[in-house]
């Protein structure tokens, strides 16, 4: 099984919503998302911010963390995805900001940070790979797919049990 | 060539900016539109708006549009390609809206409203195929793309050169 369609189940089960910040992947983990018969059930949306305007306007990036820590960033990330997640008001939010296909001046081509929000706070991830842009996105979209839930996991675990067993 | 490369050629030779807004297609316009090298270049960003509150809070769809036309609609379509063009300032937007998997009251599966928004006003056109959820939504993204590049040959040829012989 697919991990876009694991996520859905506990989405759908667990009545959560789940929104999505893209930039380096382009749309990727929103179509895969999209994918799933029934997302629509769960999923609200996504913003892609190829822009620094969109990531600043859109999502509410402050301009002060991407002169600081730099586009590619932890930092950029989680606010990317507290972004999205406030925009849209869902329980989860995932976001990529890397570089799919060149370097900066921090890190090489095939670097991605994933950023996922939620209930439990907010938890980045760095992911590197190599593969030329289109084998990138493709790989950066799966491995936050793979972190998305994860943290998904992590709080149905951590926090929804304990709920129960007050 | 895939028609997002030569959108891309076209779009930077003349220094134009493009964003997207999508429903049905969920991301899949972005994805491609970003798979062409450089594509930072003149791709804003996009809103995949799969809630209503998304199409309504994010690209500021009236709900009253929403109501008298339907989700599915030129209506509808056009007023997120030109939302999402004034959300990001873009000079070209392309917006989706249809249904990729089971009708509605209005238009069988395999029905979507493409809108394009520019500096020369707003199209729309009803595109429909027979393919399931996944070929469908591949083939809307192929449809829409092929309006879009239309709509910016079109702008280009008749206003563009009309502007040069002045």
């Amino acid at each position: 099984m697919r991990t876009e369609e694991k996520i859905g189940i506990i989405l759908k089960r667990e009545a959560l919503t789940l929104s999505a910040a893209e930039s380096c992947t382009g749309g990727m983990i929103s179509h895969l998302i999209t994918t799933v018969s029934g997302s629509s059930a769960y999923y609200l949306g996504s913003v892609t911010s190829y822009a620094i305007s969109v990531k600043e306007k859109v999502l509410g990036v402050p301009s002060r963390v991407i002169k600081e820590k730099g586009v590619v960033s932890a930092e950029v990330a989680a606010a990317m995805a507290e972004g999205v997640r406030r925009l849209t008001g869902s329980t989860f939010a995932v976001a990529t900001t890397g570089l799919a296909e060149g370097g900066d001046e921090h890190y090489p081509e095939g670097s991605v940070w994933i950023g996922v929000s939620g209930p439990h706070g907010t938890n980045t991830l760095l992911y590197q790979c190599h593969g030329g842009r289109k084998a990138n996105i493709r790989r950066f979209a799966t491995a936050a797919l793979h972190f998305l839930l994860d943290c998904i996991d992590g709080y149905i675990i951590r926090y929804k049990s304990t709920e129960e067993t007050k």
